[in-house]
């Protein structure tokens, strides 16, 4: 084999498997990424087992071939190569691969391409297409409410829901929950209630372009999903199990509600956490009052902080506790001037923006004495 | 007490004196700052016995006073705090301070001034007068070449050294050495030699303004040093013990002699230094030639990595090895196109740059077979 890329084009190419081919969770080759020629383009692959990617690149074919090598030594010597062109070039015999541009070599030996699981083809699938600008804002803001590699696996997965023109995004940690809805341009084929893991749409966020319009083509079926898009074909198995009805989960009825300022009121979290995160629970008091909200927190090694944003509240003032994290969350996932937060006397508070429709959060407050 | 700060001056304050107050090694109340009105200003302290700083700062006082309060709560609240103006007021009874601005308050409870040690005077001594510029510098040029704290101590400090119009500051770990001369205005009063804890050299070099000429007086005895500049005080240890005569390191015969191109010849020990580092001894080969020098390293598990670096040399091609990061850090230290290495068969290379007069490193080889 012997492959002349552009600088640009390889690295890219790298750095998009890197985060795959690394992940521990393999046992198939390990940091290792698989390079072929296939119909005139270059192919290459990386594969953990739960996420498999694989990009199609264009680069003068010499001669064809098939190799894995590291990830860690190519992504790294790439990076650190100043020229336009590299020229990666195998030696059957040796079983080496020779990486060179200019007045600069790397020899790596070489994995056999038959231990190299290959990235899987999807069968007897579904798809619809999404816009991935609109894809790409639902995951950043469901994912971050999701529960950690820790938890119960059902809780670690976002829930894909469609119907007809509607597509919404779940995520919770049973604790705090992010919805978003969007509407798409053509009624879906069929249904779709689908639990893909956080860990996979981190990457195809990372993944999605940011600086052109692109088209993701979800493709799914009972136990997998594929994300098409740009030059990439990104693989991952579903989670399995039965998510909560989400839907319930939403209060519908509120004794009161209050609109913030959202710079305001994250400054305020913020320096009430400061405290508040050193507490046991976290938890941030709100009194809520006519004309402004007071946010409090005490500990009896270190002291009080205390905070007062304006608000328009409407309603009987009460008080009620959340835990900092939760609300702290929301706002560094918040945009524009007003943020809504409709409330219940001991029950959930409900979350909204002016910047972001069709999104909702739902946290469940803390009990106090 | 009550003091009003402008928030700029208060922030600028606490970085300076948060790192040594938060100094594990302290028995002296750790993470705690040290506030007190003094002749009409606000004097500021942190002290970890190795190292005190004292600050001082103009702010509008109300009610004199002296407070101990934790720095972490402290240094965080005023960051995040977007006002002009913060207030401290203490409260005698209940042993707390309440940190205010417009709409936030913090209260914090504080500690007990008669625990904290204040940061010493200096007795008996002499001192010179140090652009704050030139200082800076030799601290950056030399103090990397020193050892890491688990060494030797006297290879955890740089040596001042003085006489005359000269002033030199040395760092090694015996397998490298950097050396910096400047030279002052006016002839110092006595010689010096002393040898500065690079932990404190470190601080120094943090602390000094940048944006502004600065004169840094240096206050030193048989035990103590102390650096004078801008608002701050800072005292230091010194370390005991025999620092060895540089001098007779630095060879002053040498075979033959290269001038590299500094970026070209950075870049290439950097992508060879991928594989070098995962080597057992970080060893890069240079082959010198008339026009070029080859370096090259191999790994019998990974591959092999070469890189030609085009170079004016003078001599009798040979070839040498030294560890790869010993000449990284040189390389990452170095300014300007060209860099000059001075070469002797199985001897110490010594390496001179253009942009960097009266500044010196030297290397000892691996021996290899």
């Amino acid at each position: 084999m012997k492959i002349q890329f552009s600088k640009d084009t390889l690295q890219k190419a790298i750095n998009a498997l890197a985060k795959v081919s690394q992940n521990k969770t393999s046992s198939n080759l390990p940091g290792a990424i698989y390079i072929t020629t296939k119909n005139g383009k270059v192919e290459m692959q990386a594969n953990d087992y739960e996420i498999g990617i694989r990009i199609t690149i264009d680069a003068n074919i010499i001669e064809e071939g098939t190799i894995v090598l590291s990830t860690r030594y190519f992504q790294e010597w790439v990076r650190k190569t100043p020229t336009d062109t590299i020229t990666l070039e195998s030696n059957a015999e040796t079983k080496q691969l020779l990486l060179s541009s200019e007045s600069s070599q790397f020899n790596l030996i070489t994995m056999n391409p038959d231990d190299f699981n290959l990235v899987e083809q999807i069968q007897d699938e579904n798809h619809i297409d999404v816009d991935g600008e609109q894809f790409k804002q639902m995951i950043d803001l469901t994912n971050y409410a999701a529960a950690s590699e820790e938890d119960r696996p059902i809780f670690t997965g976002a829930l894909l829901e469609g119907e007809d023109k509607n597509l919404t995004m779940v995520a919770t940690d049973t604790h705090r929950m992010a919805v978003k809805k969007i509407t798409l341009d053509t009624p879906m084929p069929v249904a779709m209630r689908i639990l893909i893991p956080t860990k996979t749409l981190a990457e195809v966020s990372r993944l999605l372009p940011t600086d052109q319009p692109t088209v993701v083509r979800i493709i799914w079926n009972r136990t997998n999903v594929v994300f098409l898009f740009d030059t990439i074909y990104l693989f991952s198995r579903l989670i399995e199990g039965q998510y909560p009805d989400y839907e319930k989960v939403i209060p519908s009825q509120f004794d009161s509600s209050a609109i913030l300022n959202c710079r305001d009121f994250a400054g305020a979290v913020d320096r009430v956490s400061l405290l508040a995160k050193d507490a046991s629970y976290n938890f941030i008091r709100y009194d809520w009052d006519e004309k402004e909200v007071t946010l409090s927190t005490q500990n009896a090694e270190i002291g009080m902080a205390k905070e007062e944003v304006l608000c328009e509240f409407k309603g009987t003032p009460f008080t009620i506790s959340f835990n900092g994290r939760y609300i702290g969350d929301i706002l560094r996932h918040s945009s524009g001037d007003r943020i809504h937060l409709y409330l219940k006397q001991n029950g959930p508070v409900v979350i909204r923006q002016d910047d972001n429709p069709n999104y909702t959060y739902v946290v469940t407050p803390v009990r106090t004495n």
